[in-house]
């Protein structure tokens, strides 16, 4: 792979692929509206505004493929989603299609499903029901990659990601934790497959609880290798156990499907 | 009912039902960003442009009933969706969260699933397949009304509409039509139906060809009663046989999956 | 068909049956633990304690069919439940299989599905949600059957009935209504059937609103003729409108899912 | 259309349709290895051996489409199955894909599923069963089936017919019954449609009693019009009843399932 | 967790927990009909009739959870499984709703579904089929516990136990043998969940030959850790080869969907 | 066991288990038409001509199990496929059917199913979707073996084999590569356990990429050892990348999906 585009480089999942995937391509092109570290070996940075379409035309020329963290990952007002996340992902699938189709990685998210309870396993089929707005514009990007596959060729994993940190920071990540280490073996095995199609997958490590089936991963060749389980002794003492009547624990969504609207 | 709100009254659909509800509410409350005529006995004209959020925040208080038809119903220019469909159907909602919380018929689309092809059965559990920006713009409006019944209690029937119209217009809709009275029997099953909670449905009336299963309209007690068939002898006539290796007949959306993007 | 034995045949669908089956069989034995009228021609009338066994192998004596509507048929405390529906449904089968293995019609009920919302369409593989202890009984009456099937090839239609009267008696039966004439056409269809293994069904009229798909009815060649619609105006002049906060119009058992505990 | 191949045209299918499709083609190309009636206007009549590759390739030329009734229709020894349905059939699509690729209308049975039960109610996704070395032979039509459509471009419906007679023959037909009207008009309705693809269907007219779900056959338009009613007194007065310890009565395949090997 | 109530505690499966689970509470409460070790520390030990609600009563007071195990745990006459199995569970989830609604494990069995045969894959959906009216005690306990939860908020997890032992004694237990360390696991993390809701499970270890899908169990993090396969052969030098016509063999309950009533 | 008749023994994979099942039975009864190499102690040769019904009833005696291999087992001239794969097979079902009906391997084949795209994750229900007449082959083959158990009680396991090889041949066996010493424990499994009706199974190796779920191979206790990964390096240096929009690359099948017809 010569050029591979990470968007979004500048914020947490992004620092992890720019350090994680250094070498993988001869180079990554890293782009954020944010502030970034000047570029080293093998690295172009590239500030952008996804909303800016011109720019993002530009942003998208060259790559062999392209890792989609960029827009807002958190729940925030609607007009910015409209911004960042609706007419941003829009402008990098244009930038795609017209520059040549390569295969994008979108970083979809558990709170495009957040609304199902703990005690249901989902699995790629299961119905969408986001618990916030940023879930809403997940399903989008999840329909806009069924639709520029199926039309244009512009191939997508989306991926349902749970929560990337160096450790889970609370009891319900021990369930939705995915290592950086499987990440990053996550997204050589989307760009190294001959073929994907549009397939949605959740990212998530081994993790002794777990609520997602990921079977089809072995389609593309994934396995993780992590568990938050060596975290599970120091997550528990760290934090009181759950309330099984707060919806933050009844729903998988935690925080996002308990709490209200944003601008309330 | 005391006040029912049609969005897009000035529209096809909006026409139809402007007439057909007549007296169905105390209270037609007819708005449109177009001309419309004149309030008549039974209703208010409430001209609103959907992308003006406080507007539509006037637009729909006191309502017992929302038909959101309002927005772009035909291929567009993604900035053009952004406006009249991302952002007037979150306006929208909004507003119905903050005005009591009246059910909403969304007018949802088949070409949120056109991508299928026409020798496939669907129901309401098939994967969402959308067949162009417009289709995005429905699957999107699902997503949201399913966030809005989970988090706000806000009521939905997101209706797949086939093709309404006086008659089918083409050999496709002999298996899309929707009559206009079925249109009208179905709007009021919606309202009439003591619970619904979000379903998806398929608006499309008794047609002997069908690719869609609509079994559960009976949970709301919606039973079609016209068929296309009546006008098949005049449309086959009209039309020319069908292609079967021409995009627009393989996949059920039509036109809509066969031409390529807007805005090329 | 010599003798077909109602159990139940002093309650309200025991009247039903021994008047429309008049004439099916050359004898009705019709047994209750209640008073009933004297036995009229063709009619063997004996009375019989359903929890006492030698009097349940007596009664089930030279049957070629059983209808088993006896037990308890609302909500009750469990010691009572115990005795009328537990026992005595054992002490039924275990006559059956004592004494030639005759088909049972088993009357189950909606009631073991009740906790089901009345916005999902179930079918005869749904999961089981009893809403009483009533219910409860029904479950386990249905497990009975298919174990003395799969055991001792004493075949079962396991019937979950929803409201049997002369016409619905509230809103909710408008959807759970199963006219007297349907119910009759159901037992001849259940008996003349050459074989039914242990089928699980639903006893429902073609209502316009439905919550149960019962496609299968025809393995047996049983069709509906008849719908509550016709009661419609009457029932919903009669009845105040339903709330749907209420648990008895979100749950498909209605009062039953939403009343408390029997005893307390 | 102007020319459709119909082969086995000298059994019961096929005068059924030489018949029922009078004017549906301007010519009708009949075929058969027995003798048939001489041509009459707007037919050909083209003797021919299935197992003959050359005279099939013939016979498959200017056809713009074919149903194939061909072969042997009952229980056989392999080595006439082997030639009859194993090679005639390969032959007639060879024939058909060198010969312009008309649709076929292939005759399956519902012996490639007659080992299920008749409580089981089965559908076009329904787990194949033949009950018979024969129905192996349809089993492999509908796998030949697939496999030219999916590389060739060669449409099929595969039909699991019934029983297609005047009326039913024993009580067994009164679920598999097929009128002839009900034929015929689906034959129109497969060489109408504008796109099949390779479809599963099952060819059974609106019986009272009815093991097959057929739901999908709106797909191309199809209703049957008929039904075994009409018919059941007379059956049952003719036949004595069934025993459901009969292997001929549990199974759906009838006497295929029940009897032993055909040449012992 | 402070005090956990187990029942049946003088049986094989409670003498394996209250050794196993000592020190996973501060107090583990002892229960059974029959004679039980004297309480040592950190235990009480509260001989109990579970068909005496007044008792039972006393005895689930002030528990943090509850293990189930109590009742007849074989085939047994009807009249012993009505007062253990069905007054006594009852007696149980009444004396829990009252006293403060723990969680509760209910040991449920494999004969719950033990008429499917070993060549069938079940999962938590399947198809209840008892092989014993023992069998059918456990349908009755999984309906009664979903309806705890349903209406009355009471958690279960409903466990089918295939054979718990030091390690299995017949060729069948390679099959359903769980051992008594991952049983142990399995009590401390159904417990240990933050939410349970009403599930089903499979108590199984991780056998080479296995009939059940267990995968939802890593919902509460469940992994069981032995194999039966380090006995195979030893058991299989033991036992002689098993007849595939034996209904033992044939169907999962083994044994108990082969023998005939248990009172004849 | 005392003789395992092995057909097609003189084939890569008759050498793979005339090696590896050395010591399994008494006898390992070896079987081709090639020339193969002479008996060793315990070992019988038998050259045999399948198509030869006589000889094959001759080389079906005294077997307690076959694995039948023989056959051609690539594409070919459907005349040739006719004697040795539809004619041949049928022989073999018959000389077991009429010879105490051993327990048969069917080595189906990956071809059977070779139409799926590689993004399908298939299992023992999916669709057959044949990609040669080889395949056709190989789906009459599982159909006549559902035959003969339903209704002759001889049980097959239709195995669907991937690639077996030393190690993969090119970058689509990393996917489909079974390892001889799998194959091996494989065929152990099918003839150790105690029944298996028939069943549909995949043969491939616990490869990292994988498009065939096999979750049901432990209901005969078979767990893959060996992994194609090993290799990944060696094969992906050694072959070109895989061009997504080659149909060798698109389906399952590779090669065999995406050559036209053999006598072409």
């Amino acid at each position: 792979m010569k050029r591979l585009l990470i968007t979004g480089a500048a914020g947490n999942l992004g620092k992890i692929l720019r350090e994680g995937l250094k070498g993988y391509a001869d180079v990554l092109r890293l782009s954020d509206i944010a502030p970034m570290d000047p570029a080293g070996p093998g690295e172009e940075v590239v500030p952008c505004d996804l909303s800016d379409r011109a720019a993002v035309h530009e942003l998208t020329k060259d790559c062999d493929g392209i890792i989609h963290l960029g827009g807002i990952s958190i729940e925030a007002a609607f007009d910015d989603l409209l911004q960042a996340n609706f007419l941003g992902t829009y402008n990098l699938y244009e930038g795609a299609r017209k520059n040549g189709k390569p295969r994008i990685l979108f970083a979809s998210s558990n709170h495009a499903i957040g609304f199902h309870k703990r005690t249901t396993k989902l699995d790629d089929k299961s119905e969408l029901r986001p618990d916030s707005l940023y879930g809403v514009t997940k399903c989008y990007g999840e329909a806009l990659a069924s639709y520029y596959y199926d039309k244009f060729d512009v191939e997508t994993v989306s991926l349902r990601i749970g929560s990337c940190f160096e450790k889970p920071r609370d009891r319900r990540m021990l369930s939705t934790w995915m290592s950086p280490r499987d990440f990053i073996s996550l997204m050589k095995a989307v760009f190294d497959a001959p073929m994907t199609g549009h397939l949605v997958m959740y990212g998530v490590s081994n993790n002794r609880t777990k609520w997602w089936s990921n079977d089809h991963a072995d389609l593309i060749g994934w396995q993780p290798q992590d568990s938050s389980d060596i975290f599970r002794e120091e997550i528990e003492a760290a934090f009181p156990a759950e309330d099984r009547h707060d919806p933050a624990v009844i729903y998988q969504g935690g925080g996002f499907a308990a709490k209200g609207h944003f601008e309330d």
